[in-house]
């Protein structure tokens, strides 16, 4: 090989917010306080505040590799944990505080942290969990001196603003190999334990090249972009690099996520760009409907996690001239994968079919290879109709997971692609469309129903206020799809006219046999509709005799 | 080492045209041909071509490490060939015609080139170098069968349509290291022999991910980039990777770069973005000035290569409403290093102050570190006044010379950062300023003078067309300012006006001693002016006797 005569330096976390401090030291953080009030500071002061905190991790034994936990809302001293963590060299795990306490006890263990830092919020969670944690966890709460819980269960809690005090506000960051760990991150276990995927130096720091690069117009600074997002889920979606990478600011809500606190922090602070799941832009647009008008300033939403409906997109983009990109990801992608932002010859479409465009998963972004493959592992083609399993590879993307063989051992196909457990198609323009989880897709008699392409085919029908769809045992088809429907409040959908409406918009052998009204959906910790319980408590279901019921005609 | 668990893809060439294809299919290059004609390709297009060339280069027996030479303007086939070559794992080594013959000879002879893609353009020129070129250096011409040369001198003359024609559209990229070599651009040797810096895949992809980091506002697939820049110059300051990466297609002048032709093909193909040196911005500004208005649609301009004047700025910015964006970098910088792009407090800011910040070289990239350092090797201080030696680092900058261990020796300090040969200032806000070349220094009785801050007074004084400073040998003061005047047209300014104009701008002690007229100033290859030819020139130049002169008072 002729090697490039070219410098090699390794790609690392700790130079972003270096770089956000010698360029663009004005822009900075804005946070929503746990304590109460709003906190504000530039990158420089995070800057030293960072190197503060890695003098404290330092002396207080965290050495390069070992793990160190967070359980904390979207702010400033979360976004500071980032940093100086990884910057030392150890490992910045953040834990999703809604998840099940015990499996909050079993990441903890399993991660092997050595210090636990947490919001005020989680101490009383922390309190009850301690006598399943590892003894020799140390646990700080991530607040000043003023604000100290006088904690009877936790008797060595440290204070975070006492442990930097006075410590020097600079700090020489060692020259890590740019494959070192950097930080951890559980999925939330829809199946099975939560398996870790271990983020790097290099994984990360491109995952901010590559976002801001195919995401421009959220980044800039003359930008603020308000994560909703929480930083404990899948890095905030990469938002606490590329942001100070590209000197955009960060406006933090904390641990107040409702329609109004949200609309009126954006409103406040000149939000150009939110970052979130649907969930909470539902919120969101009951405020902005009930006002009458978006948050000013507001130019975009970012909506990940679970895709949005038409309907959403709609009256963001429609009633309110709020863009709307659609991001598709997995914790163990960093997560961004796709998104659905528009080229010019789709812009200039008339609306609706702009709309349908967005509703997909969307092109991916540079460095994320995607492949679709059929169930005897052929590569399928990108034609906009054949549906296959869907792998990934790049650099951002899991190889395996932290301290678990097992799960290793599965991730990848033979040749090095991550499962990523949808099903999808991809057109030649390069648009994926997620059909459906692997797992949630109804096998009827041989072939698959999407129970995506259902639910929002239900979705529209008056009276459905949310829905799902599960597939139910059947003797003669294997399985049949059921419709769980929660209904808009006063309203009372019946049977036959949900299934009547669902007869003019998908093929016969797609109609669910059954249909059955519930209060509400379980959801998962990451605020996913959870259809492992769904299935679980409709397992036995006994659906109806439906003439032709499965059958293609 | 706690190593993540994720994926290790290399950065590689290849994969940008094949995302560019994948994603960005309708966006592509539009070029002027050399034939005559407009030509258009889309990325798929392209993606299609540079996979039969990559073929027909195998076959024509081009392996891993081979140098595959260019002579060639910007131009669709130009840009494949930087493709093909780089991605079967061969150097694209792009030479720059406006070199010296000898040195042209010498630079293919140096970089053991095995094949010359050539424009028709400059077959006479390869003729007439034929014997003082490789006898096993196979020469290509850029054009189809219908164009061929009938060349005597060149028996065995390839055509490049004729080379690709019927082979397969796709090309199985071998997976290289990222560190291997893929581009090759000799600096144009001011000083010695031509130097050759030695890209990598991993810079390239880098430098592309950085420039379209941090120059949003160039890039989009809704947008138009001009590089007036040429592609045998520098990567065309990295154009030709970060305009697919981010679906911003080309438009491509070939040979045609006067103001007129630069100005229709603007307007006419709705160019957003032009990239070039202050030279062809001077013809395109004479053209905009004869029409009264801009080119429909163009935007911005950046300006690199060197610093534009105060005089160009304001009017592209304040009589046209064309933003100015300042770049700074080197050939050994892939080239980007520094973007004079505003923050917000700054677009705040009176026009006259905007558009002084804007004549700075600005801030950093992420990813290029910089350093001044004062004459005893220590570091000094970012504060905008003191000015040292200015030293980079960063994964986008050369380590060394192709070929060449003893410029390769003297390239780097001792901590491994590369001394750039710039003197300059860095502010607290983080703003380079080059306050000269260092050989360009004038040392006067112990205290350096700017040759650039006399000219850029200098130039504003009535009838002064364009001029540069030297320094000239002193009996006493060791060096001495010298005043090289070209006059506008049809004015003749005096030496006691110019003097007189300047003795109000600057300090007494930088005042020239002298000023001489001269019908024009040596340029280099890559149109700077030859400070080198000048000081020979005026080498014996008698300096009148100056009361007080070079004294600090």
């Amino acid at each position: 090989m002729l090697k490039g005569q070219m410098m090699e330096r390794p790609l690392l976390i700790a130079d972003i917010i270096t770089y956000a401090s010698d360029v663009f030291g004005a822009a900075g953080i804005v946070s929503n306080t746990v304590e109460g009030g709003i906190h504000r500071e530039s990158y420089r002061e995070a800057a030293g505040r960072i190197a503060q905190l890695g003098h404290a991790l330092v002396e207080m034994g965290v050495r390069p590799g070992d793990r160190v936990a967070t359980l904390a809302w979207n702010g400033y001293r979360h976004f500071e944990l980032y940093y100086a963590i990884s910057g030392i060299g150890a490992v910045c795990h953040t834990i999703n505080p809604r998840l099940f306490p015990e499996q909050i006890a079993y990441i903890v263990g399993h991660a092997g942290d050595r210090l636990l830092f947490s919001d005020l919020t989680f101490i009383p969670l922390i309190e009850k969990l301690r006598p399943n944690l590892p003894a020799g966890l140390g646990v700080i709460a991530m607040t000043d001196e003023a604000h100290m819980p006088a904690s009877v269960a936790l008797p060595g809690l440290g204070c975070y603003e006492a442990m930097i005090a006075g410590k020097p506000t600079s700090f020489d960051w060692p020259e890590l190999d740019e494959r070192t760990a950097a930080g951890l991150c559980y999925t939330s276990g829809t199946t099975g334990e939560p398996k870790g995927a271990l983020y790097s130096h290099r994984s990360n720091v491109l995952h901010a090249l590559v976002a801001a690069t195919g995401n421009r117009s959220s980044f800039g600074s003359d930008r603020r972009i308000l994560p909703v997002v929480p930083l404990f889920h899948v890095n905030a979606w990469g938002l606490p690099y590329a942001a100070p990478m590209t000197g955009t600011s960060l406006v933090m809500p904390g641990a107040k996520l409702d329609g109004k606190a949200v609309f009126e922090l954006m409103d406040g602070e000149g939000v150009h760009s939110g970052w979130g799941v649907p969930t909470v832009w539902q919120m969101l647009i009951g405020e902005m409907q009930a006002r009458g008008r978006a948050p000013a300033g507001l130019q975009q939403v970012i909506i990940g996690g679970s895709a949005p409906s038409l309907a959403m997109i709609t009256t963001f983009e429609h009633d309110f001239g709020v863009e709307v990109i659609q991001g598709w990801g997995m914790t163990e992608m960093s997560p961004i994968g796709t998104t659905s932002m528009l080229q010019p010859a789709e812009q200039a479409l008339p609306l609706e079919e702009r709309l349908k465009l967005k509703a997909k998963a969307g092109r991916r972004l540079f460095g994320v290879e995607m492949k679709i493959v059929g169930p005897e592992g052929t590569r399928l083609p990108h034609d906009g109709k054949a549906a296959g399993d869907l792998f990934v590879r790049g650099n951002t993307i899991s190889s395996g997971y932290f301290a678990n063989a097992a799960a290793s051992a599965e991730a990848l196909d033979a040749e090095g692609w991550f499962k990523t457990g949808d099903v999808a198609t991809i057109d030649a323009a390069g648009i994926m469309t997620i059909t459906d989880r692997s797992k949630d897709l109804i096998k009827s008699g041989g072939e698959w129903i999407s129970s995506i392409d259902v639910e929002n085919a239900a979705a529209g029908c008056p009276g459905v206020g949310t829905c799902a769809v599960i597939g139910v045992p059947h003797p003669k088809w294997g399985e049949r799809p059921l419709l769980v429907v929660v209904a808009k409040p006063g309203e009372a959908p019946r049977r036959e006219e949900i299934l009547g409406f669902l007869a003019q918009r998908i093929a016969k052998w797609q109609i669910p046999d059954d249909v059955v009204l519930v209060e509400a959906l379980p959801m998962t910790a990451t605020g996913k509709v959870s259809k492992k319980d769904l299935r679980e408590r409709f397992k036995a279901h006994v659906l109806p005799e439906v003439a032709g019921g499965g059958a293609q005609t």
